[in-house]
């Protein structure tokens, strides 16, 4: 199960109650903050997040909105956080505008902690034995933008039951089962794993995707996702806005969630120029199962689109 | 009368109930931001002030925590906003890192808006017939650290009482006895303008210190001033600290309100290790009439000592 808390879900400028981009996906001991807007390392204080753990941040794209709060992480970092190195993912163009911001920040002085910036290619970017992230191309403006994928790899169950009605014992023999291993009983009986463990099930997937101008190339990645979380910069009545600027319009991000038939929509990336209801209501006319996020929301992302809202900021907003 | 208020009072990094610094004086048609830590735009929104007739920007210093937040402020203006034009006013070193911060926001290309950037020297910064703003060295870490001193003008009332009694008609010649012109009746009486104006009065002073380092060279400046508004980033019990990065304790900032005979102290640029309530405590023993600033926070500061908070964010904060 992943969790997830939105940081900021405000498009380009901040407003009263939306900071700019940044969202963080928490996995086992795993933190990744996707984004980091101006006013993100408040917004961590302010989320009960903080600092620990905060080691590896993805970009989804280098533009100001999305890449200022660096600075002032790092920053704060650099002179009373614990955290001793950070890494940073994103392409190419982002990593270039992330390192003229450490330059202001650091000048040419030794840096006080390490920062290791990844230029990302799309393709598996780490995974362990139950999870694995990876990264796939965005179009947006300018080069070099990604979403991440985040999913808990799929497993079969060890049936504990069977095990004992099999005389299995209680101990390293059935861990041994779990990785796949035959084992043999003290009277000789050879147990193969099929004999413990269940069907295979799939685990968590979800699809988090930054600002996008088009969704036609994101049809195959999210496809049967358990969650989606995209952008909604735009009501279509301004979709030549959002051509322009390479945005999407709710019902655009809806109907990518139709047809991938993912489970649950996640609307974030709100301009200050639309009332929030409205642009739920967009959405929702498409796709019955859409939250729009606010600042601070938690939601829990578990396999079978079991998806839930599980702390939400509570404001009620009358802006974007 | 100015009005000050208060965006963010925090030291070094935020706190969940403190932004970075940043505080606007408003006087007239006037608007000067001073100082602009990371978040200052989303706390120009909250503060109900927002962008209006904001074109001028005082640095104290050039330390992070008092300029990031111009990154954000530009992007936005540069593409949203209705302010075409920005003066930036910064000792050399904080203009210089303010310069290579824009680099990052604008890249080599033709600006959206004009940003001047003007190296700040000692002495009157600009003034008109009833204002004068002035800069004075502060001694911080790090060359090119300025106060700001905000002053109305000194003047000699109109005693309309006094004009009636001699005859002086309703009209344009009250206008030439306040500029100081003698007038001539209609039946040859000559009326100096000695006869119709009151004794002088003080206009307000406004001392505005950030960060400081010692106060042995601030007494002059902040002689018999109405409001002195200055950093408290320690406590006394850990001078040897304050020393080492070159800041003040409640009590030396305290002790500085006193010996310069200030009407009132506002303390700010709190650091997140103390309780507010105990900087308060430290302050209010060695000078009473201290208030120790919160976001949000609005100031009115009139001569005679006239200073009252007039908006408190009201919010109870366990922290510094």
């Amino acid at each position: 199960m992943f969790e997830l808390v939105f940081l900021g879900t405000s498009a380009s400028a901040p407003s009263v109650h939306r900071g700019l981009s940044s969202a963080m996906v928490l996995y086992k001991e795993y933190r990744f903050l996707i984004d980091c807007g101006e006013g993100t390392q408040r917004q961590l204080l302010r989320s009960g997040l903080g600092f620990r753990r905060l080691d590896r941040i993805l970009l989804t794209h280098g533009h100001l909105d999305h890449i200022l709060g660096l600075a002032g992480i790092a920053s704060t970092f650099g002179r009373w956080e614990a955290n001793e190195r950070i890494e940073i993912w994103g392409g190419r163009w982002a990593l270039d505008r992330v390192e003229m911001l450490l330059e202001v920040v650091f000048g040419p002085e030794q840096r006080p902690l390490e920062i290791e910036l990844y230029d990302v290619q799309a393709g598996i970017l780490m995974e362990d034995e139950s999870f694995r992230l990876s990264a796939f191309p965005v179009s947006h403006r300018g080069p070099g933008c990604f979403g991440y994928l985040f999913e808990e790899k799929s497993r079969r169950p060890f049936l504990a039951d069977q095990a004992d009605a099999l005389g299995v014992p209680r101990g390293p023999e059935r861990a041994q089962l779990v990785r796949g291993q035959a084992i043999t009983l003290a009277d000789g009986t050879l147990i193969r794993p099929e004999q413990v463990l269940g069907p295979e099930l799939p685990g968590a997937r979800l699809v988090f995707v930054g600002d996008a101008g088009k969704t036609d190339n994101l049809h195959q990645v999210a496809q049967g996702a358990d969650a989606l979380v995209i952008e909604a910069t735009y009501l279509h009545r301004d979709i030549d806005m959002a051509r322009q600027f390479g945005h999407l319009t709710a019902r655009q991000s809806a109907e990518l969630a139709r047809d991938a038939g993912v489970s649950a929509l996640i609307l974030t990336h709100l301009s200050r120029r639309y009332y929030e209801r409205d642009v739920l209501a967009e959405a929702q006319e498409v796709f019955a199962n859409t939250f729009v996020a606010r600042d601070l929301d938690m939601f829990q992302i578990a396999r079978s689109g079991q998806v839930q809202r599980t702390r939400s900021s509570g404001q009620e907003s009358e802006e974007g």
